[in-house]
């Protein structure tokens, strides 16, 4: 049976999950969820993630949620994206959790209020200091990467398909790639591998649909 | 040569890597990074860890960042806290990355926000903001709880050691363990372990140093 993502093209989690996927060259298909019209809030997606977030990769009998988990798995069936030594290892790991708690959370949430949050209720201290909490967590992210052309070791791994879920896409929310030229780079990296494909490309629904 | 913790006990990230360390039976030995004059912007620190956070561990040759990692080395020194089957270790990893992505990201800022920063920088749409979210996050914590003692199998796991973090700080941060009646009950049985301590007794350095 093939491997299930349930995902939509808006979620940079889940184009971790996605691009991880695609990339690794397993066999999988995206299913969409309505995130917008509260199909994650339904008791049908509840049951599959209490947590009602996406992706949600189902496996035969194994489901999974959280975007690193799923990364995990990933290495686990392939071999590939963990690092090549325990050293590399923990180093994906650090980045991975780094990037959940400084970077996405913060890139995730700033597009939302700058650009999906209905105008009204959008305010513009909260905006900025989101602004300000993801702009010091890419500057860390550039400096990182000064002089390098991955974060671990000498090819992609879960390291930088955590950190680039949100940078690919183009609606406005404090980060312009310009400002940050080794992230730049970094991200024509990703995107020249064989195989890449934009977020919107890769997964079903994007704000164009809801236009 | 005694496993040492750079740590400081207003760091709820830090009290996750100290408690489990506390709890594991491992010998280690508190390093206080005064954090609040800068010390972790210092050179010094920087060559410690280039993203300036706490904790970090050295134990001979290896420095690890990022309270997860830190979790995820004594899993591996000592087999305990990573959950007993793999599917137990995915719900642990599971739950590490939630509470890395959405809780203690904002229970830290939050806390931070409404206590440390000066009243004078303090914007109370910025804090209603992150209480919400916070308090979003509390909610399926404590729903996750329902009916267990512990987030993942019949013990204390790094899935716990990682959520409670922030929640048993006394500041206001938007956080009442009344309103959460399963947090509150969990809360009751980890504190409740031989050998448990409340962060300002478990690491050096708390808000009454700098009263």
């Amino acid at each position: 049976m093939t491997t299930k993502l349930y995902c939509f093209g808006e979620s940079g989690n889940s184009y971790k999950a996605a691009l991880a996927l695609e990339l690794s060259g397993l066999d999988w298909e995206a299913v969409w969820v309505d995130f917008f019209s509260g199909a994650a809030r339904s008791p049908e997606y509840r049951a599959l993630n209490v947590m009602g977030e996406a992706p949600v990769l189902v496996d035969g009998d194994l489901t999974l949620s959280q975007s690193g988990v799923i990364q995990m798995y990933i290495t686990e069936k392939t071999g590939k994206f963990g690092g090549t030594t325990p050293e590399e290892a923990r180093e994906v790991m650090r980045w991975m959790f780094w990037d959940n708690h400084k970077m996405s959370s913060q890139a995730g949430m700033t597009r939302f209020l700058m650009n999906f949050l209905p105008e009204k209720h959008r305010n513009a201290d909260v905006i900025a200091f989101n602004v300000g909490r993801l702009q010091a967590a890419l500057k860390v992210l550039d400096q990182a990467l000064e002089g390098k052309d991955w974060l671990v070791g000498d090819g992609i791994t879960n390291a930088d398909l955590s950190c680039c879920g949100y940078l690919f896409y183009p609606e406005p929310f404090g980060f312009e790639r310009e400002a940050y030229p080794n992230i730049d780079r970094w991200l024509g990296n990703i995107s020249a591998l064989p195989g890449w494909k934009h977020p919107y490309d890769l997964m079903p629904g994007n704000p164009s649909d809801r236009a």
